[in-house]
This record gives C-alpha cells, sequence and structure tokens, in this order.
C-alpha cells in the first residue's frame, strides 16, 4: 500500500529532524559555552520551522485522510502512527502561523521577566506578561477546539484524551483521602538522625560514580545513552540507541540518588521500546503522565522503599563512607521518607506532592475557565496552600511565582504529574498481583525482573495504544486513585 | 535591493542548518554513545538533503545570476557572500543527485575495508575499491569541469583557485631545496635525553590542565568554546561564538602540546572573524591552506620556538613537576625539533613534511590524469619514500595504506597541507617586517599582539577574500616556498 509507505518515510524524516532538535536542546543544557546562546536559538528556529513546515504539510494532510477511512488494512503498528501523527498534524495545522509565532515570542520575553519577578518577589512585575500569557492560552484551546470544558483543549496535549472532568474526579477522592491522611503522616518532632550531618562533605566524583552504579542496577544501557550534569536534571532522547539523563551534584543533597532513579525510570521506559519503532514517532513514551508513572515508580515506591536499600545501603556506605558508615540504614531511610508540608512542589514529600498540583489545576482550570483572573492568584493561592496544605506561603516567590510552567505558557502541564504518581501505584499493583514475592524481589535487588515486566507491559509498546487504553490493558481497569491511597496508607516507611 | 535580501536571508538559513550539521559530528566523535551510531547516520543524512536541496535551488540560482550582471551595486561584503554561495551552488549543481549518493555510499563502504586492510597490511583488500573511488574521482572532476587539468577541479574543492600548474612551481622549487636541506638538519646520533624518559607517567588531567593553560595564552575563548577529547583532534564551528577543539591525552606522548597550539590555531582564526558575519557563509577561514597556515604558525613557528619556551617552559614545569623538572629547556627544545625522517606523515618533522605530501600529490595527479593506476601505488609510493626521504618503507600499512583520504575520496586535499606551511612562514615574515621586536614579543609570551595582527589582516576577513587575493594584501605577493626555506635554513633549533 503507497499510502502508508509514504506515511512511513515522512514520519521517519520528521522523527530524525525532531531527535536532532533534541541533541540542539541537549547539547545547550549541558555542553554548550555560553557564547553559544544566540547561535543555538537561530539554529533551534531553522530547524523548527522546517520541522513545523513539514508536520503541517498538506500532502501529508491528504495522506492521513485518505488513510483514516480504511486504517484496518494496515497493521496494528500502522494505525497507531496514523493515530500519533494525526494528532500532530491536527495540533499543528488548527493553530494559525502567526498565533504560534506571537505564543512563542510572548513566552520567551516572559521567561525571563519570571526569572526576575521571583528573585524580586514581586508578583506584580510579571502580572501584565502572565495576564496576556493567559489570554493567549484561552485563544489557543479555542482554536483546538474541545466539546465540555476550554481546559480540556490544552490537557489533551500533554495526556492524550484527557479531560478535565476525569481530573475533577481524580482529584476529588484523592484530595478527601489525603486531607485526611496527611496529619497522621506528618514526621513531627522527628529531626534529622545526627549522624547525617555529615552529608554535607560528598565529593562529587563520589555522587557521580554512585548514580552512575544506581543507573546501571536498574539496567540503564550505558551503551545507548550517557550521564551528564545539567543545573536542572532532565531525559532526553536523541534516538531510539541514544537516550540521555543528566543529574546534579550539591556537595550536602541526596537529590542526585533520587534523580538518578528518577531520570533513569525515564530512561528505562525509551531504552525498552521494541527496535521496529526506529525512528518512528511511536518510538517515545506514549503521555507526560505515563512517563511520569515510570520516573515516580523507580524513584519512589522502588527507591525510597526499605527493601531496595536492604540490598543497596552497603553500596552507598562503600561509595560514601566518610558519609554513611555511622548512619544506620533505618534511619537513612527514615530521612528519605520524612513526610514534612511545605511550599515548594518539588521539595514535597509523596503525601504532601500531589496537593501541590490540585491547587495548580483548580487555579489552571479556574484562569481558563475566566472565573480567576492572574492578579487573584497570590492570595488564592496562599489561602489554598493555608486550607489543603496547613502552610503558610512566606511570600510570592515561594508561592504563585514559585514554578516556570505559566511563564512557559503550560497550562494543562501540572496534572500530568499526578497522572504520573497515580499510574505508579496502579500498575506497581499489577505487578505485585504478577510477583507475588515482590518483597523478596526487591530485598533481593532483582530489578531484571521488575524491568522486564515493565517492558513487556508498557515500555515496549512505546506510543502505540493511548494513555487510558494502555493503562486499562495493564491493569484491567481505568487510571483511580484508589491504589496510590492505599500505597500512602500502607507504605511502612513512613511511620518507621 | 531585495535580491541580495533575499539572498542573505537564505544564506543565513543555511548556516545556521551547516551549523547544525556540525554539532551532530562533533557530538558523534566527542559524547555519542556507541549506540547511537545507526541513528546519528540517519539524522545526518535527513538534515544532509534537506540543507543539499535548498543549496541546489533554482531559485537560489536565479537569484545568484540575476545579481551576477551588477555586483557593482552590493558592498564588498555582499559581493564576497554572492561569490562564497555562487561556489556552493556550482559545486553542488554540477554534480548530478545519483553521483552524489553513489559516490557517498561508494566512500562509507570504503571506509571500514580500508581500516581492515590498513590493520592486516593487505593492499590488494584495498585494491578494487579505491579503483571505484579513483574512477569516481576522475568523472567528479569531469561534471566540475577544468581548464587545463582534471586535477583542477578537485584542487578548486579545498583551495579556491589553486592549479595543478601553481603546485607543480611551488613543489618544483621546494622539492631541490629539501633535498638539500634535509641531510644538513637530520638530528642524527642526538638522542631522547635520558632525562626526558619520564614523559611516559603523565596523567591525563594534568595534560589537559596545561592544554587549556596553552590555549587561553594564545588568546581561545573558553566563553565561546570548549576544548574535549576525542580520537583525532580537530577544531569545528558551531556558530559564530561556538568554536570548539578537541585534543588527545596520551600519558606518553607531548602530542597534547602541538595538538592545543594547531586546533587552537585553527580556532582562533575562527573565533576572531568579524561580528558582522555571523550566520553568513563568510563566518568561516576561507580555504584549507589558509586555514592550515594559522594552526601551523602557531604549533611549529611560535610553538617549537625556543623564545617561545623562555616564557613557557616554567609553566610546563610547574603544570608537570615530575616529568620536567630536571629537563633542561634546551633539551625540551631540541626535542620538539628534532628532525628524523620517517615513514609516516602524520609524525613528520618541519623539514621532512612537505615531502611527504609532494609524494601524494605527485600519486594524485597520477590517478587522476590516468597515468597511474591503483594497483601501482604501493611500488611507486616506496620507490618515492626511497628517493626523496631515504626512508625504506616497511609495509604498506606503513606506507600507500596509511592515510585515510583516499578511502575517503578525498583527491586534492593533501597539497593544502604544504600551502599551509608554506603561507605560515609568509605570513610570519610579514608580521616580523610589522614587529621588527618579534624576538622580544615571542620571549615576553606578548602573544596577543601576535593575534591581535593576525585578526586584523586575515582572522577578521573570514571568507571575503578568495585565498590568493588574502595573500596578495597580507604579503604584498603572491604565496611561494621562499620564506619557507628561509624559515628552514635559519631555524636555530635544528641545532641547538
Amino acid at each position: 500500500m503507497k499510502t502508508i509507505e509514504e506515511i512511513r518515510l515522512r514520519a521517519s524524516e520528521l522523527t530524525n529532524l525532531t531527535n536532532i532538535l533534541a541533541l540542539l536542546q541537549w547539547d545547550q543544557e549541558v555542553m554548550m559555552p555560553t557564547g553559544g546562546a544566540a547561535g543555538r536559538a537561530a539554529q533551534f528556529s531553522a530547524l523548527s520551522t522546517i520541522v513545523h513546515r513539514k508536520i503541517c504539510d498538506p500532502d501529508l494532510g491528504k495522506l492521513l485522510h485518505e488513510l483514516a477511512g480504511r486504517l484496518d488494512e494496515v497493521s496494528d503498528g500502522d494505525q497507531a502512527l496514523v493515530r500519533v501523527l494525526k494528532r500532530e498534524y491536527d495540533k499543528n495545522t488548527k493553530l494559525p502561523e502567526k498565533f504560534v509565532a506571537d505564543f512563542a515570542r510572548l513566552t520567551s520575553e516572559t521567561l525571563p521577566v519570571w526569572v526576575k519577578a521571583r528573585k524580586h518577589n514581586d508578583f506584580n512585575q510579571f502580572l501584565p506578561l502572565l495576564e496576556k500569557v493567559i489570554a493567549m492560552c484561552r485563544q489557543k484551546a479555542g482554536f483546538l477546539g474541545y466539546v465540555h470544558h476550554p481546559y480540556d483543549a490544552l490537557l489533551d496535549l500533554y495526556e492524550e484524551g484527557l479531560t478535565t472532568n476525569d481530573l475533577d474526579a481524580l482529584f476529588g477522592s484523592l484530595h478527601t483521602e489525603l486531607s485526611q491522611l496527611l496529619p497522621h503522616k506528618i514526621s513531627q518532632g522527628k529531626t534529622l538522625p545526627k549522624t547525617l550531618a555529615n552529608i554535607q562533605s560528598m565529593r562529587p566524583q563520589d555522587q557521580v560514580a554512585f548514580s552512575e552504579r544506581l543507573l546501571a542496577e536498574i539496567g540503564y544501557d550505558f551503551n545507548r545513552g550517557r550521564q551528564d550534569i545539567s543545573a536542572h536534571p532532565f531525559t532526553t532522547s536523541l534516538g531510539h540507541n541514544d537516550r540521555r539523563v543528566t543529574n546534579r551534584f550539591r556537595p550536602d543533597s541526596l537529590e542526585f540518588i533520587f534523580s538518578a532513579l528518577h531520570e533513569g525510570g525515564h530512561a528505562l521506559y525509551e531504552q525498552n521500546i521494541s527496535a521496529e519503532h526506529t525512528d518512528s514517532p511511536l518510538d517515545e513514551g506514549v503521555s507526560l503522565g505515563i512517563h511520569e508513572s515510570q520516573s515516580r515508580l523507580w524513584e519512589n515506591i522502588i527507591g525510597r522503599s526499605r527493601l531496595f536499600w536492604d540490598k543497596y545501603y552497603p553500596v552507598l556506605q562503600e561509595f560514601l563512607p566518610q558519609q554513611f558508615k555511622d548512619v544506620a540504614q533505618k534511619d537513612f531511610v527514615h530521612y528519605i521518607n520524612r513526610v514534612h508540608p511545605g511550599m515548594i512542589r518539588v521539595e514535597a514529600d509523596e503525601v504532601s506532592y500531589n496537593l501541590h498540583v490540585f491547587i495548580r489545576f483548580e487555579l489552571e482550570k479556574g484562569l481558563i475557565e475566566g472565573t480567576v483572573t492572574a492578579s487573584d492568584l497570590p492570595p488564592l493561592w496562599n489561602e489554598k496552600y493555608e486550607n489543603y496544605l496547613g502552610v503558610k506561603v512566606d511570600s510570592d516567590a515561594n508561592g504563585a511565582l514559585q514554578d516556570i510552567h505559566w511563564a512557559h505558557g503550560s497550562f494543562g502541564y501540572f496534572p500530568t504529574y499526578t497522572i504520573g504518581n497515580l499510574a505508579a501505584a496502579q500498575i506497581w499493583h499489577s505487578y505485585c498481583l504478577y510477583d507475588t514475592d515482590y518483597r523478596q524481589t526487591l530485598q533481593q535487588g532483582n530489578l531484571t525482573k521488575i524491568r522486564q515486566w515493565l517492558t513487556e507491559n508498557i515500555y515496549c509498546h512505546g506510543a502505540v495504544y493511548p494513555p487510558a487504553e494502555l493503562m486499562q490493558r495493564v491493569c484491567g481497569e481505568a487510571l483511580n486513585a484508589r491504589y496510590f491511597v492505599e500505597y500512602l496508607k500502607n507504605k511502612p516507611e513512613f511511620s518507621l
């Protein structure tokens, strides 16, 4: 069939060019000398324009339309390819070129202003541009189209098929549960074991070595990737056999351990996609939420469990003897699981984390439907933090200004963090049904067994199944908050 | 004027895309995990195809043609831009697309065979493919066109305007002089000072630190570049403010010092091109020969002079005390200048180096005009080495198989190495007329003064002036071998 072959060819070219864009980005954040910034922006713009034109090519539209009526004639993989390409084509063609250019200009203007406003703790500096960004995001929702709620159009950009209704339902039950749970789990009165005070003296090379060891242990393939240093840890794909992670190493922070597992989880997903999807748009994780479920599964469910550290704490002690030789494993595991609601999302523990997301979801929904305005944000933010988390926000810098997402115009992104947490627990539950000896598996560090199950059930498929369908296949039911709540309720590490 | 604006826009897009190709290459040789190879090839091919189509775009041809008749209406810079783009357009449109694809396939097939043949010292393994490569290069010369000699068409690819006649004249006088000079300069009987025996123990981090120091001393700007490790040192440009160098560090070799200065010379050229040429095809060195003149000037004329080491030998001793504290500067300078004709071009001293190139030039000329066949190469090669250098070649691996260039199809490339050596001495002569205290300048390490003169006279222009015109402007006469021969004759370091 000629049509599908032509589509495959175009898809492969687009994937190769998108992988090059990823290299431009990776190099910029990891390697590029400071002077290279303007040149890199020009390169990025030149190639992005080419990619955009190729995605919006009416001939591609025609090919996709031609095939749409007789999808049953092609293989499952090709059907998925058409679905994914059609999404891209629609997203890109529904937005007028002028709008895309204006939006890019506005957000690149807004980003440095947000940086300054946060630095000076001055929300009003940020306000006028934020208002414009919100106005354009509402416009964007209009261009993209939606059935029930304008926010749906934005959510779908990050999580195919996710709706405001879905989130209302998920967050509804979750919010109630978390509010009841949080007070019981807070590690009040428990302070840092005295012996952990030494952690300020970690040498970066020891941290690098241990994080590389951890990555290797969970099955990250260094022949098909590498770990480097960047200001914020991330994972990126430069091709089927080149999935890179980054980390950061601060002498006084254990964050590098959990960043290694987090980014490692993202990378395992991508490294284990079936080779048949090489150079295809199916060669990536299917959605932000499912992707996050894998980073959180390895970081939190596995990486903060006592059983995992039964095997790996001695290894940590071996890599960083000065810091950990006198710290009991029990104290370490308690320390990495302490529950302490605070102002900052990225520092939040597993119990309070989703309340941070819930607050952002409520505010975003209001902003996009027009019931909240940008100037309402600081007081509303602080009120919600007090009510939901019992936290007094001391400044807008630590409040409504803390995240980059709004400056970036990424409305609809935050909820995928919670989707990830919920899906991780639900998928883990399914794994434990398969491996009833999962405690022993963890304790013996038989991580290959876990990775293989995840590969067979999730990773190998890449973007073939839409997220809801994938969850159904893996877990036999739709995404829900039940398993996550159960997980929090029963997690013994909170009360060590 | 609309035409020139349209040309500038296209030129800028092409430059940005070419810089991206350079990043793909840099990453491949410096960072990419081994698994990434196939994906990188696909990315390279996807973007190269786009670049090729853009260069061959008939609309660009029309614009260039339109302007050709009234070049006096545009600025000097724009005239140069049109000249450079026209060259690219012609080179790319004269070669049929099928020929380009076939040639790329043939050479990528030939490269690994050459690697094996060299490893197994088996020229016959290489022969059938080499014959094909030569046949295609002769075809290529035909497509590109020439007036006097088919080899001219290939030379012009690397050195604009250079002809076989020019080289016959240059090499003619040079060959005679070198043949007379070589026996007198050979450092016979002088062996490695005993104290230099310690150099096998250099630590890579000390070598890196000293090479970074040297790069900084000659004025390499690390805010607009970086030094990394690769199998073979190279310099590449990823944009006006991002010119990167690489080096390699072997515990027993001083090569890293001269590679730093060599690549540093290439990079200084590019880092000091006037900012007005940013994102333009004029933002690069004008030819391989002129480029090489700058690497050789910094590596050899400056970097192997006693005066340079008067200032920097104590610095070297400070960075590598264990190796150099007991070595006299005199011995070191002698060691790095010893003349010892051998089989291998890349290890050759300054006196014998160009004889290696001369041999290759004679052979290439014969192969392209058809008076030499590929199977003649090993005996002819060995005979010439014996006659010109007095060297008995012990194997084809160390003889006709030693260089990658022919496997790569780069006939016409070798002569630019000698052009570089000659131009370096000639340019240095002009510098010494300007700075009559040049000995003191060197001795005090006032390298800024040298770099500034080179910048004003050569670097700032980028590719604005064709190489012959540039030499005329800088030196007031055409390129010739006289200054290089004088330099060799008078260089005191050979007879320390």
